[in-house]
Formats: structure tokens, C-alpha cells, sequence
């Protein structure tokens, strides 16, 4: 027994059946970074062949797994357990939505605790001797008309959250890779060249209603997105066109 | 083909390969309330048996869903278009966290907008042509160094954002099924109860150690998150242990 140190929680599979799932959630655990994963009781034995197949490029997840008889052996060296569960249940436990769950996990492991959460077997769920050993339950919102979570799905979303926690990602990139934002300057230079062009071509007829036509365009221009390549291919396209032009 | 109303947007599976993602991918959107799937040009035809087995209790999003023989045909009436990507491309569009494009996709659906989220298929993902019909990218974080989300699972995180988005599920409930916080009064007299049993059973010992003893228990019995029960569960079992004493 590895004790690994306690910078993600570690996700305990309680009593799994399928090794198709051990190495489904495996996977999901790594797509998000985390590999401390500890198994209670699997069906199957261990170490187990279809959840090594099905691991694939996570196999090392699996290596690294810790391995119990029961729950508690599972739990020894935590002091904060989340217990999964689907369905709401009749228990004097605070519940936690996912997002608020691996926040509370994150304070906790800063502050040196050993966090874990509890999967349950896929067609039960965790019974109500593990859920008594958890401090707390984590419920996923969904449908209430169709939840039909599997066991990988469920290890994917909590992964998720706790990646959504520590991304460093922004919300929104506007950077355009490869290119700037057109400037103001270069907005109203288009902005003229289409107008003056347009102006040559008769487009502002008739007459009483040119003024509001070249609102209008000044509208569209301004209120496009246009990076300075953009810009630079619109100029272009409107020389194309007085050069096919001059050419008839 | 029927048009749904907008309330939700509409999830576009573009050239998915096998059956069993489609259904998969069914199960994921019902999951989190979302029917509104789009297919465009799946390679085993349409419909597909291995679909609707997978799909069991969500074959309803499979009959619903619209097929399309090309992307523009299955954007015809859509507004805004985010198209999911696992790698970053050198693309000059606006690229959303998931939890920021559904905030946006519901913005725009309250306008009246109609919104597609394109899902490329299993192998290859979104191709550069149908990302140039995109007016946004949705980029999942993913453990750079394991990256293996499938199709099933980036429609399952989308709808999970989504429903995350619309759930009315507080952060965090403290309140007890069955049960209610106990009230400071209440901690009082179990704190009284003990502190008066256990001088008489001579625990406060030695003397000059007695007072800081007295407040390290008051300290716990504060600290405790207890409900009313757990209160009388506690008079309970000091009860008993002076019972037991008396029958002795």
C-alpha cells in the first residue's frame, strides 16, 4: 500500500461488478488528471483482465490502484469521505451538488486532510452501511424522470468538476490565434472604402433614403467581430470587383 | 421534419460511425432533459438498430431526432453554432469554456435564438469545414497528457453543463431529512448532563487538570453538527451507562 500524497481526493470503487467499468472509470479519472484510485471488494478479483483492456492508455491508474477487503480498510487514512448517490435518501447527511463537493474537497486537502469519494456498485449504489461512514453525500442533478448514470459516467462528471476547479482556462478566449481585433481606424477606412466605392456603383438610391442606407452599413461594419485579416480580405474583394469591372 | 421549440439547444451529431455512441450519446442528452438531436449523415444509415438498443429507455431523443444528409441542412435554422473540440486549432473563432457556452446558448435561447452544438465523429472529430459553419468553439479541459473523451461522454458533459445551468438544486443542503438542527439550549443541558455524570463517575481527575477538561468538552459538544436526535440518542446512551452502574 502506496499512501499517495493528498493533492486530489482519491475515488473509491465500492464493491464493483464489471471490469469493463473498472477501466471505464479508470479512463474517466485520467481524462481529468486524477489516478488515485482504491477498490473495495471487486466482483471479479484482482487484478482484473477486462478492466485492464478497457483502461487502455489508464493501465497505470489500475498499477497504482489500492486494493481493500472492505470499507473501512478503504477509508483508514481519510478524514473526509463524499458519498455518491443518484437517488435523494432519508439520512442525516449535509448533500452537496458536484461543483460545491470538490470545492470543499480542494479547502480540505489544502489543509492536509485526505479526501475520498465513494462510488457504488453499478446496478445497487452504495448502500446505506457505506453512506453511514461518509460525511457527506454528493447528489448529481439529473433528469428525475430518466437518471440512468452508469458508474464511469459517474466518476467522469465528479473528474470533470474537480478539473473545472483547478483549469486554468478562461471562460471565454477572444484571442484569435493568428490574428488581432481590427482597429477603430481600420473599421471606419473599410467602412469608407465600401461606402465610396458603392457610392461610384449607384447603390444608394434613391437618394432620400442613401442617408440611411450608409447608417445602416456603418451599423453592420461596426457591429461585426473583424479581425485585421478580415478587414484586409474585404478591401480585397471590393478591388476585385472594381477590377473585373474595368476590365469589361 | 418537425421544429421544436427552442427551449433547449439542439445537439448535432456530425457523421457519427457506430450505432452504440449515437445511443449512447441519447441516454447522456435524456439524462439531463435534452431531446433535441440532430443527425447528419451516419454512416450506417438511418435508423440504426444498434442505436436503439443502446438508447433503452431514451429511444424517444432517436424518433425525434432530425436527419440531415449535410451540415447546412441540419443548421438551416439555426442562429448560433458552437462546434466541441478536444485540440486547440489554429481557428480565428471565440473559444467558450462548456459551463460559459451554455450560459451564452441559454442567453440566446431567451431571445429567441435557435442553438446547435455540433459533436464531430468518434475518431476524427469536427472536420475544418464544418468548424468554419461554427460561430463558436467549445473546448473541454482535459488532462493534456490523456485526452480520450468519446462522443458519448462530451454530449454527456454539455448536458451536464446545461442542466447544471438550470438546476434549482442548492450548493449545499444542511437541512436533515427527518431531522432538525439542534438548538444551542439543547447542547447546553447534554452538555450539563454529561459534565454532572461524569463528575460523579470521577472523570474530571486530576483536580487542577478539571476545568480545562470541562471546557475541552464543551468545545466538542459545539463543534458537533447535531440534530435533535442525535442530542436524545446522546442523554440515551449516558443513561444507560449509569443504569448499567446501578444494576451493578
Amino acid at each position: 500500500m502506496t499512501i499517495e500524497h493528498p493533492s486530489a481526493p482519491s475515488f473509491v470503487l465500492v464493491r464493483p461488478q464489471m471490469g469493463e467499468n473498472i477501466g471505464a472509470a479508470a479512463r474517466a479519472m485520467l481524462n481529468f488528471g486524477l489516478d488515485h484510485m482504491r477498490v473495495v471488494a471487486p466482483r471479479d478479483g484482482w487484478p482484473n483482465p477486462a478492466a485492464v483492456a478497457m483502461a487502455s492508455g489508464a493501465g497505470r491508474v489500475l498499477d497504482h490502484a489500492l486494493l481493500s477487503p472492505d470499507l473501512p480498510h478503504a477509508l483508514a487514512d481519510c478524514s473526509f469521505v463524499f458519498a455518491t448517490t443518484a437517488r435523494d435518501r432519508d439520512l442525516t447527511k449535509p448533500v452537496y451538488t458536484p461543483e460545491a463537493a470538490m470545492q470543499l474537497a480542494a479547502q480540505k486537502i489544502a489543509n492536509g486532510q485526505r479526501v475520498a469519494v465513494l462510488f457504488g456498485p453499478e446496478r445497487a449504489g452504495l448502500e446505506n452501511d457505506d453512506i453511514a461512514r461518509s460525511n457527506a453525500i454528493i447528489s448529481v442533478p439529473v433528469n428525475p424522470e430518466f437518471a440512468s448514470l452508469n458508474l464511469a459516467q459517474c466518476v467522469l462528471l465528479m473528474g470533470y468538476e474537480w478539473m473545472r476547479l483547478h483549469a486554468t482556462q478562461p471562460a471565454i478566449v477572444e484571442e484569435l490565434a493568428g490574428g488581432e481585433w481590427a482597429h477603430n481606424s481600420e473599421i471606419e477606412h473599410l467602412a469608407k472604402h465600401y461606402e465610396e466605392r458603392l457610392e461610384e456603383a449607384g447603390f444608394f438610391y434613391p437618394e432620400h433614403k442613401a442617408a440611411s442606407m450608409k447608417l445602416n452599413l456603418r451599423n453592420l461594419w461596426s457591429r461585426l467581430p473583424l479581425t485585421r485579416a478580415d478587414v484586409q480580405i474585404l478591401h480585397g474583394t471590393l478591388r476585385q470587383m472594381v477590377r473585373w469591372k474595368e476590365r469589361s
